[in-house]
């Protein structure tokens, strides 16, 4: 049985959303399964010393007009939601503690958080936002809100990020696939020849 | 007349040199030419607020694996020189001062240093090396070295880092196309779409 692909994401990137509506596909045409993990990335950020890519003069503007073109050129919508940075712990702790039951309801909970995001421009970094979400695809929403205040749903989401920084996760997308790291949505193309070959 | 696609390159990157592999050919098939223009990443990097990619943590890890692995799926040799950063002023000074005087002889002069640095990974930083590889191409290596320390071609160089900055350039490679801005040996591809279509 070939190894789960790793994708790790935060809520909160515009290209981990474009990832999100490809790498299931490409999986699948090579028998792969993907692993989806929400992490934070305000926290790797202070370790690798960067930052939110809407920070950076010049830079904000070239993404700005990049990544509607690129979701075009992929034929997914985009609409980038107002403010920024959102918070993106609420989604990331219910996502696990939603798989933590259930991992298919985990996933497609992550997905309607992307799209609520990116596909709408809604911020749905609050809570409530957050729990509603969940309610839609299923879960009790009162449940999720005490869950997001609960200790133990707190540390998860720490050991998963902790892990993502083990395996040198440093952006959104990031993936790796039989312990190759890709980093971006721009190198799903590279994801899909590495499943296909084996590597080059 | 169709408008040459500006090439913005610092001579000291090793995605900027695989781009310089690859974009005199994509143009070709849509009967343009490429404007290469080398710049300073470094006075870049202070306005934007960023750093070479092998100062941060993680990071620097990742593009170590890229780097070659984008390389071979290019068909493209690289070899990074040791040490980093390094200084590009004397082949940017001395690539503006040929041009200057020949356009073609300063395109055959980046080319080889760019495959001095990252096909030979031999170090081409110093202003000796800058003047033999100029030599090497037919130039007068007494009178580059002379040069390199002429205040009108220092000025040159500075406006040209000013125009980049002025055209938002914040990376490299970074391609202007039509107006369009693409940033990234990874946009490669949308480089060449937007030149086969006009847009999406």
């Amino acid at each position: 049985m070939p190894q789960p692909i790793d994708f790790y994401f935060d809520f909160a990137s515009p290209y981990g959303y474009l990832a999100s509506r490809k790498i299931d596909g490409i999986a699948a045409r090579y028998d792969r399964e993907v692993t989806w993990r929400p992490f934070l990335l305000g926290i790797v950020f202070k370790i690798v010393g960067t930052g939110p890519m809407f920070d950076y003069p010049l830079k904000s503007d070239y993404f700005l007009r990049d990544l509607p073109r690129s979701a075009r050129r992929l034929g997914i919508p985009a609409t980038l939601p107002p403010g920024s940075p959102h918070n993106t712990i609420p989604a990331a702790r219910a996502f696990y503690w939603l798989k933590d039951q259930d991992p298919a309801m985990a996933k497609a909970f992550a997905q309607r958080v992307y799209n609520r995001f990116f596909e709408d421009g809604a911020d749905v970094s609050s809570p409530e936002a957050t729990a509603e979400i969940a309610a839609e695809i299923g879960a009790d929403g009162d449940q999720v809100l005490a869950a997001l205040q609960d200790q133990k749903v707190k540390d998860r989401l720490r050991d998963e990020v902790d892990a993502a920084i083990e395996n040198s996760v440093f952006g959104s997308p990031y993936f790796i696939v039989d312990g190759e790291p890709f980093w971006g949505s721009d190198r799903l193309d590279q994801v899909e020849d590495w499943l296909k070959t084996g590597g080059w």
